[in-house]
């Protein structure tokens, strides 16, 4: 009988935010899969859920490359289903951790269509999103009553200036500082920067709630850095 | 020294996915405020977190009546808050639950706002969104790469039928009993009805994913059904 892939959303990094089912299937697991950006640093997911993963347990790092190369990007990917299908294949049940929600902006997302269409039993486990944890930290409603949210890239710098999000009562951008100085220039001309927050490290210790978006400079801001705005405050 | 409101996102349904850290709440207050939408019905979020509930808890019913009567609303509205209030000043603290995410649609984002502007000190610990737990059950992604999603009630079918959600990648509709027949045909129009998902009663016992959304009539949907609509299935 061949293993069971699960996909773990361990949440935005603070590990209380895990919860009991993703602890539950990394105590019953044997072999976790923590996604490495670079080779020498630490995996942000296998940081926060490091605590709950059984001791004994085999920790297998995929390479996944932060490149634009598309070859060195395939051949990263080709990598890593190989080395979880063998697993999976010898009958063995792989937890493959993710930072946030499983579904959202992940890698185990192409991991999870590619085994499942190849047959393999997959599993995903939601996890808390980081805007839903900034959101709770910046005292900020993401959406109620009849509300509207949308979510997207700072890439996405352009769908703020022609208007196209004017409908929406919140906005949420993630991956904020290579545009940051356009994403406020647009926050700004929608009438919005005054009902925005910025949250840095979202989920980690070092967390910290912005609401003056035009005192901060891109070059402080980590890869875990979102913005939440809304059209106007609640009332 | 008055008491803390901490404000508790359950999850959607299913009692393994809260979270450590709203369970040590729970374990820690000694009194739980639970919305009830209609006084003889069990309230789905007490039932989602009554394990967890330390014994010799206190536990307030707050009425917030299913009605669009404003005044009947404000009444309830203004009675919750007084409620709460009274424990608060008395030095206890208070742990209110929510279905879900405590900022995404729900009432506690008005106590939230509300008692905070009044100066009292208010904690809110995010929850698995029904979303990220309807993505995971019918393996759909929410987002991938630069990709956009956008989330809103089923009330908003006119924005599927005017063409100002085609450039969102995935679009996630909430409450979708009353509009069901006019989001499905909105959606065959935009030609999302084939990589759409609804998953009925999500994070439930009875959780059910359909793909073949015209094979369903909105009289058999509860209130925790949702549609997750992808422009194109994932390559």
């Amino acid at each position: 009988m061949k293993g069971i892939l699960y996909g773990i959303g361990v949440g935005p990094g603070d590990p209380e935010l895990l919860t009991y089912k993703a602890v539950r299937i990394l105590q019953e697991v044997g072999c976790v899969a923590v996604p490495i950006a670079e080779r020498d640093k630490e995996s942000t997911a296998r940081k926060t859920a490091g605590s709950y993963i059984k001791p004994g347990s085999q920790i297998i790092e995929l390479d996944f490359p932060m490149t634009r190369d598309q070859d060195r990007l395939e051949e990263a990917w080709r990598q890593s289903c190989e080395t979880i299908k063998n697993r999976l294949d010898q009958g063995q049940s792989v937890a493959f951790l993710t930072l946030g929600d499983a579904m959202l902006y992940s890698t185990y997302i192409y991991l999870n269509q590619h085994l499942g269409r190849a047959g393999y039993r997959v599993q995903t486990i939601p996890g808390i999103t980081s805007f839903s944890a900034a959101a709770a930290a910046g005292g900020i409603p993401l959406a109620l009553g009849d509300e509207k949210m949308a979510v997207l890239p700072g890439s996405a710098v352009a769908d703020l200036n022609n208007g196209s999000l004017d409908h929406f009562d919140t906005v949420v951008i993630f991956k904020v500082a290579r545009q940051y100085q356009n994403l406020i220039n647009a926050l700004d001309k929608a009438g919005r920067i005054n009902s925005s927050v910025l949250v840095v490290n979202c989920g980690h210790p070092e967390e910290r709630v912005i609401t003056d978006l035009k005192s901060v400079v891109a070059e402080d801001l980590s890869y875990f850095s979102l913005i939440i705005s809304r059209k106007e405050p609640v009332q």
